[in-house]
């Protein structure tokens, strides 16, 4: 999606993926096939490229910054991925920044586990620092009893992993924020996201909340982008808690599920956003082009190809914009798709995108 | 823009160009080099994908037929190319099906043209009969003087040419079909197209004029795509004569660039619909996301490369859709992008896509 959004703005992309059949083939000039751990794979894309960004958070902070040092122009910078994709470090900055969070600890061994417990009480969560995602990488841990399974299930002897107080939200939130190189912000409308087993399921733009709490969302949300500089796109999950107190969950340093609806819903979409900030052009209007609008996720059933049964029903569905992103194989809630839909309220437009993307299944058929 | 909207729905694209460096390269998963004049450059494409279409009308229809032979789904067929391909027997075809063109006739040698002058009055029009566009191919012979220059010109010893009478014109409108293998059809709004020197320079969606001409206009539309059994997006250009009568001027087997506006404009665009009926999927709607809408042709000022001046200037107008072709060379009047813009009325649109384009320039700066 960002290869097109580069696309019809005439750039040309490169890009770097480990298999040479990756879906993003048909949306570059150029596909380098080596590893996003590797430097020397790095190096290669950066002297295709007058400009390297990302699209997830999982390359290796100092790789980028060894970029740096030979002059490719990275954004979002090294800096920003290195305090965001090690979480803990990512919970502090915003700390640091006076951003309400919920409370965090590191955990060094083992034995720091009980005192924990009984600090926080039950549940809290055990999150490794590094590679999480879709709730990969957490565990909940529910009871005294859940500590050595927590710990094993992450293997904290390996891996570095923090503690957080369970926070007991009503709904989740987030937003989209695209940040120029010389601190212009473009703020998204506040989204209500959905999750079914801890991966994006609905999001709902904007959010059914009263005016002060999305004013305050997006007022957080802003402030987050700015304490980490951030550059291009940058996706803030929230918490919305019972008294309508917010706290933020986790930042994401590029392109987000949760504004996969700008495409269709938007003037200009994260997407263009990102390539427009990290180019250092102006950027486009956030402003939504309907009243409504909803995005719901294709998750693969279980295993099978990448194409769905269905798409005549879903392509019948008036009003629906289906994506599929062309994926080898399918498996159990895998991310193979998403559908849009806009409407002159979030309900009918959740109606229609529902209807398209119940007619779709992949995998298990 | 076909790929890119064939990506989004999860299909692979291979293309067959003559260039390894052409624009579409970065839309497409597989990218051929060689010749579509070449039957084995077009039966290695054949080979590449489960339905072969066009986004031209210059590959023989000879060839199509010979690839149709060998069991290759072709769409719009090999019939309904060589039908819209030879304009004269275009012109045939429309007539027989009793839609209004402008008297024509073809000409078989020089000695004929002296007498078609006298029957058809000048100015007349002299066309070849094949391989015209943008007014290449055409010539307009002003009086009995000009019989001599016209001939040479469209080298008609050589080329199959014939006569059209002139139609005095007030307005060009244009309209897009997409017809299914079935025969579903959706119709997109009928424009107005305003030409600069025989190119598309403007399209205003929806044509500002009568209801009653507007439907007379579609239904037309409709009848000469069905006379052609068109399988995919069509164009259907027409003239508006002084007292409301519409002839039609010519065929577009194809996506067509009066459609352009259609990607933000419409629900599902002209080249997702042509995408949808070439692979036998149910067509999307063409409603309107907006009240009016306006493109605006990116024109070559003169020699230089594909990258325009005042990107950051365009890019800085809210609501206008800048699209850069990413062509390696600008030259005078070559198409180098487009500017879509939506409105609450066409005015307004049009304001805006003008004020983004004439922001940008390509060559001679």
């Amino acid at each position: 999606m960002l290869g097109t959004a580069a696309i019809r703005l005439g750039c040309r992309v490169a890009i770097l993926s480990d298999s040479a059949d990756c879906p993003a083939k048909g949306s570059c000039s150029e596909l380098l096939v080596g590893s996003s751990a590797s430097l020397d794979s790095l190096k290669k894309l950066a002297g295709s490229v007058d400009v390297l960004t990302l699209e997830n958070e999982f390359v290796d902070s100092e790789l980028l910054r060894a970029l740096e040092g030979e002059g490719t122009l990275v954004f979002p910078t090294a800096q920003s991925i290195a305090l965001v994709q090690d979480k803990l470090l990512q919970k502090r900055v915003l700390a640091e920044h006076s951003l309400p969070v919920p409370e965090f600890e590191p955990l060094d061994d083992f034995s720091a586990m009980k005192e924990i417990g009984q600090r926080f009480g039950y549940p809290f969560l055990l999150k490794k620092r590094r590679n999480g995602y879709d709730g990969k990488g957490n565990f909940t841990v529910r009871s005294q009893e859940d500590i050595s399974k927590a710990w094993k299930a992450l293997n904290g002897d390996q891996n570095g992993l923090y503690a957080e107080r369970f926070f007991p939200f009503n709904s989740e939130l987030a937003i989209m924020i695209s940040r120029s190189k010389e601190g212009t912000e473009v703020a998204y409308p506040v989204v209500e996201t959905i999750q079914k087993e801890h991966i994006c399921h609905i999001v709902k733009a904007p959010a059914q909340f009263p005016r002060s709490i999305l004013e305050e969302a997006t007022s957080l949300a802003r402030q987050a982008v700015r304490a980490f500089n951030g550059i291009g796109s940058f996706g803030v999950e929230m918490f919305l808690g019972p008294e309508g107190n917010i706290v933020i969950n986790e930042m994401a340093p590029r392109v987000h599920n949760s504004g996969h609806y700008t495409i269709e819903a938007c003037e200009c979409s994260q997407f263009e956003n990102h390539i427009r900030a990290v180019l250092g052009w102006p950027l486009g209007s956030s402003a939504m082009l309907a009243e409504g609008a909803a995005m719901v996720n294709l998750l693969g059933a279980g295993d099978g190809t990448g194409w769905p049964q269905g798409i005549e029903k879903a392509l019948g569905i008036p009003g629906a914009f289906v994506h599929l992103y062309g994926k080898e194989k399918s498996s159990v809630a895998r991310k193979m798709g998403h559908v849009t839909a806009l409407g002159s309220n979030v309900g009918k437009a959740l109606q229609k995108a529902e209807r398209a993307a119940n007619a779709l299944q992949f995998g298990n058929v």
